[in-house]
């Protein structure tokens, strides 16, 4: 499952980032990451809308395939579970990618319109992902709050993989997160 | 417990949702809302950054509130009993202010620029809240998974109270989410 398109938008991003560490979120121009990817200022516009939306490639794809996962997982597995096999099944792909996703990370956090951003695909994940649970027959307000704590749990996980200086798998955050959700659940 | 500061703030925030819905967010201008309320457009920026700002008057007070309410909680209270007490404590003043909260969901939910200020302020709720349980002596990621939950509870609480045809009181509404939440907690 790929998570991120290969090809002009993936080029555009890694142009970006490198660009925007080198230089400044601020100070790089949408000519200046085509150039550096070697395409130009009309196929960057083609890909995203904005010089915002380049740190975020895929990011609707990424939800659509989260949501069909946990849409087609079998009948008798709970929602958590089914939340996290479809988190952890694209999951290789973002470790071939660590270094790219540190990088992206920290641009991201020095900037308040990037975390807008982000904050934005974070709710739509949610939505998504309460959607396919309703379509499984959970209803509302589980679906909605399983979905909440599903995101934050995943973001929990990511965080973690990030910062990880043993360069532990995605995958086995994924895990550990989830298995400490589960164990603070029982706690409330 | 005060949760929006009275005076020129919630003057300024009315005249801002009487003008919003009658000529709608973007034809109106920070002046004519200082009119309106009968103040200068220099006293609204004393109280609002930008025209966004005016629509979340006192969020930050009531963050701080919460914040302050779920570490002074009794050390024996659970830690989501300790944030559904911190939201109930100050819910009347919300009831009485329903319609103004109505008119202005409706405002936020037609503007997408609105809706990320309004992502940003749940997100420092949430952070708030972690804090707040930390200085308890809940440990991460417990304290970080509990306020998302809480949080989207509280959300769930908060739409379905504004969506009442029957005018519950938020705190009834309050009560009933958080224990759906422990409800559904119970089978993942």
């Amino acid at each position: 499952m790929g998570r991120w398109p290969a090809g002009a938008q993936e080029r555009l991003q890694e142009a970006a980032i490198e660009l925007f560490t080198e230089r400044g979120y601020e100070r790089t121009r949408v000519a200046e990451i085509a150039t550096r990817a070697g395409l130009t200022e009309r196929t960057f516009y083609n890909h995203f809308a904005d010089k915002r939306e380049v740190l975020f490639p895929g990011q609707d794809r990424f939800i659509a395939d989260i949501r069909e996962a946990v849409v087609a997982a079998p009948a008798e597995q709970a929602p958590l579970d089914a939340i996290l096999a479809a988190f952890t099944a694209g999951s290789d792909w973002f470790d071939q990618r660590r270094e790219a996703a540190q990088r992206r990370r920290r641009i991201l956090d020095a900037h308040g319109d990037l975390r807008e951003r982000e904050r934005a695909k974070t709710a739509a994940l949610g939505e998504g992902i309460a959607d396919a649970l309703r379509t499984r027959g959970v209803c509302d307000p589980a679906a909605t709050l399983t979905a909440a704590v599903a995101v934050a749990a995943h973001q929990l996980a990511a965080a973690r993989w990030s910062a990880d200086p043993r360069h532990g798998a995605l995958k086995d955050h994924l895990r550990d997160s989830f298995e400490e959700l589960h164990r603070t659940a029982r706690t409330w």
